[in-house]
């Protein structure tokens, strides 16, 4: 009983190993393109399990896919083959790129999406996807999705090396986004940006715990945050501490921080969305 | 071989039995929060199976999303867990509730949810989940659903017993909607509510065909039913039976009474939605 | 070991043939009823993967349906069972129908969807679906989704033949769209159909290559396309080639013309949509 149960739970441990596919895209869900994809991951990994972080990215949005990716790829398993396709160069000869960073697996249109969703420094074994034994045949002009990435990233699960899909490259090769990262100026203050926003409307940046500890002592209430034309001076831990169509800074489920409204949008009360500086600043 | 194949039979169902979670919340598909979700569970619990109910319940519509869980529950199997996150106080000091009720799992905050989508009368082993050894930490001040809700739940699926995500409640100290069910007047009238509507706008209400068998003795066609200020006197068994744009009566799918509108939303077309009252008398 | 080893892939192997079943349907997801479908499903058959083609066909929109089915259905495994359900005539006296097309299952209101989906003359083992020992009981009148698709889709899975469905039908009893496929004239202009759009506002015709290249030669550039009020004369392989704005013609990823408009919508742009016709001429 003892062998057949540690049989048992080997077999299971082995389906689970058979891993992990997220897809991120801004296809949308209602014309099929993300069915088909999850077609082809069947055929080839039947075993694999593919969950769909989002396919509502705004069309071509890469800092967005990004900063989402970065977000979410984290609480997936050791082993995952993350899959990120908002790919407006589709059918030019923009490259596809695949790496491993922190013991997960990526899979890009070389177009700064992962230089900047991920520390690219200390990414491991880029290649340049070029082995088409590993594609679908015909590839179509205008939906590598489900030609390249969906059976590149099924074949990774099944064990194939990175080293097999084209050769190796360096990541000063690799396209950059013009995007770069919070800036601290000589004056004090602190210059990021609005990396996406939510559904509900909540404006998302890029500067972490860290800088803002860096620039107020852990006094976030000393901080006051310029988001386009508005001044935010109110600070809460959650959307029940500050009044009903009141902006207020906080520190979002992401360790990063998020302007919202209580009850309403900051992106629409204040007219910015992703892309947009924010400035913030040390009320002494 | 007859061997082998009971024992391949016991693999097969103890994976099945691995489990189901359902999920229902407001936090939309697009965001990754969903995502994140099913990462967590998947990290925890691999061969659990994971159905959205849904992620597009009005944010906040606690009554939609009692009413939405009540219905959809039944169409699982024994055994599965379901998760429902509508949850305005995240992050103040709402407890979190466990259940067992008719042998599926229940997991929400307490807000209303379960009492209202479930006869409370009947549930077992409630407990107030607050055993963080089944957390994910740090636990993040506005996302429960992935630092709290999906790991309980993946444990839950993992055979944890109930006694051990907390202390024993009762059913009299959940908080509770202020909705209460339909309520026959001394007129003969009955009074019921729209709990939801569905994406077609159909308005769907909490008046049970045993309420309806009651008041008309079967005869449907005698009874007229006020909704917001239009009377509705037609009774059909589809849209088929009733011309277009006209609003009618009919037993929903989930066995309780709705109003329609062939090729129309009665939503939009009699401008009330989720919370309103009906009334029905019966035309003698 | 290598029993061990073999006798595992035997079991994964099983496991991945409990079967493929995909969704198409215009029921929306936000309403919890493609999640109730999908628990009825796990109950019967609690090893099968189940893919969302699309929720989100337009209402009633059959063509629509069958051409995204015709498109969809080949990337998915053999034996899997492909559920359509756009349904205007439920619960009148319509009929559903189940079929076997190249190796796929295919079951859906026989409502015209499948003989446009599917080359008809190829099918076999044609049944009308009546036997109501694979029906979840009471069948409700609104909703066959959840009450007869999903129950005869997961038996199917499970192995249960077409005959044992209900009698044999003939092609020729099977309800037909009004929709005929492309048409050459005697001017030797082509005549097609807008089928289906997609979120990006992309029209897709059934106009397919072999068309084309007999019209053109091959010389696609000498052909132009009537579209609605709008002459299109511009092709392209892909979105980079063209202005911003500028609509123009492709071969789109299924094999068939498309019309787009670089960074727009060509729906919008050019004011149709499903239905609507197409001409195309040669320039001599």
């Amino acid at each position: 009983a003892v062998i057949a149960s540690a049989f048992a739970d080997s077999i299971l441990r082995r389906s689970a190993l058979m891993g992990m596919i997220t897809l991120t895209t801004d296809f949308g869900i209602r014309d099929g393109y993300v069915a088909m994809m999850k077609g082809v991951i069947a055929r080839l990994s039947p075993m694999t399990h593919v969950i769909d972080i989002s396919h509502d990215i705004d069309p071509f949005d890469r800092l967005a896919a990004a900063f989402l990716l970065r977000d979410a790829h984290r609480y997936f398993a050791d082993g995952s083959v993350h899959v990120a396709v908002v790919d407006p160069g589709v059918g030019s000869n923009r490259a596809i790129v695949a790496l491993e960073y922190n013991r997960h697996f990526f899979l890009s249109p070389d177009n700064g999406i992962l230089p900047t969703a991920l520390d690219i420094s200390l990414c491991k074994n880029l290649v340049r996807v070029e082995n088409s034994n590993y594609f679908l045949h015909p590839v179509s002009a205008t939906f590598h999705g489900r030609d390249i990435f969906a059976p590149v990233a099924a074949h990774m699960c099944q064990g194939v090396d990175l080293s097999r899909l084209g050769p190796a490259i360096v990541q000063e090769e690799m396209v950059r986004l013009s995007y770069r990262g919070p800036v601290l100026n000589t004056d004090g203050s602190l210059v990021g940006t609005i990396v996406r926003s939510d559904h509900f409307g909540n404006l998302m940046t890029d500067i972490d715990t860290a800088a803002l500890q860096q620039l107020a002592a852990g006094k976030f209430e000393n901080i006051c945050v310029l988001a386009g034309s508005h001044w935010i001076e109110k600070w809460g831990a959650h959307y029940q501490q500050v009044a009903e169509g009141e902006p207020f800074a906080y520190v979002g489920s992401n360790g990063c921080l998020e302007i919202g409204v209580n009850g309403g949008s900051a992106r629409r009360q204040l007219g910015i969305s992703s892309g947009a500086q924010v400035i913030l600043t040390y009320r002494a």
